[in-house]
């Protein structure tokens, strides 16, 4: 219902969080799909998806390994990547510097300094790169920052992040490199950081394998759950908690405590059944998978970048922003390694 | 902490609600027990009541056959009476007669007549007849009552009760003579007419025998639910359910929606606890009977009351109020039995 | 990914609702839309919505007085109607005729008379015929219905079902000539016949215009508020409550009282976000349209009808469910008019 | 309803949280007040408190400057104190000394070495000394301490503990001596250690003056908000937030995560009175001090008290758990001012 023509798009990596983005692209009237690009052994469920959502004639299968003709496509106008993180700095690199606008799955990169570049090359090539840090876009978490930064709650005084999430595979862990708090509590560092609105300049972190699946963890160096405090130089402090393979369903809520009230977000249960018995009061299991529980934000992400490559709304995930939280992640490593506070 | 000297109190009945109104009775400064009245089975628990509440040489033990001692001890202020419905009659009136004031368990007697009655010897004596209807005297269903009077929701379009509870005994059944309506929907009947302001013009009453307890109610010409739509010629309509033999613990809840908004009172829990486990989220059980669940509110209503008798507020149960309650009581016990509609 | 080809579908209606359905049709992989079919007003909207859909090619726009078409269209399998209520009846007895499977929104058609005689066409011409009664679709009311048909809080006792929505244009009341019984309380009607198994042997109903906005209804003969209790052969007692001109969003609960316990549906709130101030606790105000609140369900209800239509399931709504629902209607309009108890 | 005779008790201090324990005392058939002691500038309303609670010729008054007469008093079998903590050592080691049972209110002292003397002390002369935690007496507090021991969430993982309250005033802070830690994080800390069964091996405590009353909490050289992180050896971890002058009324909740499940606390509001309205659902402001929050768990220490004194319990506060509690906190105490982990 609009003149302006729809943007071609490119999708890079069609896993399980590909899947969901294609289908928002798919429903997205502005948008026009016309690369799937994936590794040799996805081109049959390529195939099968272009058919399932009736792109046959508009959208073509492509090998990873020949990805030059997505960027040498001038149909092409965005890029968006879900491939393995790893990967990640190579494609957004290659879309940059083609003049393509590019999407990508968070983490951008597995290090500050690759995310530094990446941001440098989008501004050289005055592009849009955009970090999808999704849980900005969840309908609550997304109200809450607006009412935090409208005053609703007075000065801030107090940021509480909780994440708490099943098991992951071996599979999962050796293949995504990153660990806990680049993977998993990058989410709550970035949402603090923007709330807050400055970095920390101190954090402090501790982590212990307390779940029945220590073995897993161990075999990787890493933790399956850890504390952390935050501090702002204004005075914010924020507590964070990130558990793996917690046994309750996937629960993910920020509490804030201002100088005139508290607000909260509410995790979200598979329905709002609810049960009295003579022994007891019982309302459903809480959603399971953060698929579940955020399935409505990704396509509002989604709108969000093709309005700023339409020019109509500013990115809300700056360049700043993803290196502070690229770099609280870090520190936050750091401090759970060596024992100590650090300061950035 | 008053200089006003404290009255003379005397309880009628020390049986379970008896044994409520007593602690209260010696929690209140304002009030000293001069007599504990109840059959001769019950002197020894009487007794040991004395002593549990240090009352020795302030209050006596007397069989009810002698309760004209009472009535003619000018060291009686106030009468309070537990004693089986049945006996109310007789025990309010002499009583009344004898120029004390009374306070007694709801229903104040079987029937409309007697009631009439009763009220009137007040007003003759100009002595205070309180038919503590326990349940305006809770926190919520006071407050709820005080929003909806000063205009908070508007005008009320539709009022909704519900009661249920657990099972009763055959002892309790036989003993208290009453029915569904007239024993248990009362409460809600009072409320509800306190609350519209007036009373029905039309009521409607339907009945089950829907529990697995059925041949207990059968013996008894009892049913064990009811359900009733009250009309007010203000256009209110009030919805009824009374449930017995509900295995879910003792709930009562009032919901009032009117032109600007919708309030309700909130059944309570034994704790407050919530678990939360892969397959389900779990609070505690309700509250398990209408003692648990209204202790709070018997202090209140005797509160209520002795300030009633120092002048220092009125009655908030009037005469009317309590007539028209047994009217409509007997009115829904009407269309039960014949299957029509009742005008009042 | 199925191999089965996909079913050639006509839309008669793009109104709100016939709007939602197409969406939901669009995203379904075993449905291709045929044909969109409405009055010449909507031509242009028509256009828009196969542009926006990328439906060019393979969808057309057809004025409503030019049905036959699609009726003699050997390509169209299903037949999706969302046409204002006094039309149903003709397009439905002509789809069937014509050997197409039907999908019509509530209420079928005014008439107990004219309901049986589109099933008795559906019957002879072996075709489906699929009332849409939307709530059973819900996950909540769904998921209820299964509980209590598994027997999880025992026998049934009481149903208890609430219905309260914002106010009705002048326009909709007259367009739609139904009353709020056959209307709005329709859909409580169904559900509970549904749960409780068998069609009510008396029903009483009372209503009133309690709101702000008397004229309008009073204007229609119509009323803004109801309420009714259903009895049930099986001892089980529902009671009902219809509300226009609530202004407190849109509420639908439906909660059953069973031998074993007590189920609840929940209101949804548009967000779950929770703020606590000195002075209160808030929550978000409930979603408020049935739009918002039962979106999920429409693709729900689709899924059903495209199952059923190829064999998988059988359709939930029965002939005879949809034939009860029309006649407890009825009874329920007489009662209302005439003051009295209705028996079936 | 016992034939033991009941306990001589003195009560020291009748402040507003002696007043608390006057009345339970009173309520207690085991207990017989025998003394009321403090200041001179008291005396009046400990003789107003007599009067009120009928304690004439039971009840003696007493300056504290002639306490003496308590102690060497062989009626007065337990000691109850009340007075500001500075005082605390110096009654509790007469009291002990002289043979007396003492209960007495947190913390105990303002010292670890203190706090020792005082269990030593109780030690030798065979008499129990109850430090008076009172959280752990609420009935959401210890029903979660039992289910947790009992196993129902697993083995522990993590434990947070939520406490904010209002303002406090110069007055109680001049008075007091104590910092955040000491006098209000000290419940979190001890119900904490209980909880998880050990005392904690390393540390870290960060604090900030975020409300809007800074200059007060500066003048002493204290926060007004500080948060926390516990380690326990056994690789539980505990998360902490204390914070003063918090304008959501009272509000204290801990939540425990196990390898089976989570179980939370919740704050309780002034009612559970609910209301929706068009743009919000609202409940009723959260209690709105510890006093209104925990009044029912104060009769129920006391009862702890009295059935220890009696031999028929052990008392769940140990000299150990006390200890350690005094200990921890004073490791935060320094976390905070030097800002680096402390280990113990």
């Amino acid at each position: 219902m609009t003149s302006t023509p729809p943007l071609g798009a490119a999708l890079f990596g069609v896993g399980r969080i590909g899947q969901v983005h294609l289908k928002n692209m798919v429903d997205n009237a502005r948008l026009r799909v016309q690369w799937l690009v994936d590794v040799t052994s996805q081109h049959d469920l390529m195939m099968r998806l272009i058919d399932r959502y009736r792109l046959t004639g508009e959208a073509k299968v492509l090998d990873i390994e020949d990805s030059d003709k997505v960027f040498s496509d001038p149909g092409v106008d965005v890029v968006i990547v879900c491939t393995p993180t790893p990967t990640h700095s190579d494609i957004i690199k290659k879309a940059l510097t083609a003049g393509k606008h590019v999407m990508c799955e968070k983490p951008l990169t597995l290090t500050v300094a690759e995310t530094k570049e990446c941001y440098d090359l989008a501004k050289q090539n005055n592009r849009i790169l955009f970090c999808a840090y999704n849980r900005r876009f969840d309908k609550q978490f997304y109200t809450l920052y607006q009412r935090c930064t409208r005053g609703e709650v007075g000065n801030l005084r107090v940021v509480r992040f909780t994440s708490r999430e099943g098991g992951q595979s071996q599979e999962y862990l050796k293949h995504n490199k990153s660990r806990i708090f680049l993977d998993m509590a990058i989410h709550d560092i970035d949402y603090i950081c923007w709330l807050v609105g400055e970095k920390p300049s101190s954090v402090c972190a501790f982590g212990s394998i307390s779940s029945d699946n220590a073995e897993l963890y161990k075999s990787f160096q890493d933790v399956d759950c850890v504390t952390a405090i935050l501090n702002f130089p204004n005075g914010v402090m924020a507590q964070m908690e990130d558990t793996r393979e917690a046994n309750i369903g996937y629960e993910q809520r920020v509490e804030v405590l201002g100088t005139k009230g508290l607000i909260q977000t509410q995790n979200i249960r598979t329905s709002e059944l609810h049960t009295i018995t003579q022994n007891s009061c019982q309302s459903e299991a809480l959603l399971q998978t953060f698929l579940d529980r955020y399935i409505d934000s990704f396509p509002t992400e989604l709108e969000h970048f093709v309005n700023a490559v339409q020019g109509k709304e500013d990115i809300i995930v700056s360049a700043e922003g993803c290196i502070t939280a690229m770099e609280v992640s870090e520190a936050l490593s750091k401090s759970l390694k060596t024992g100590n506070i650090v300061k950035l």
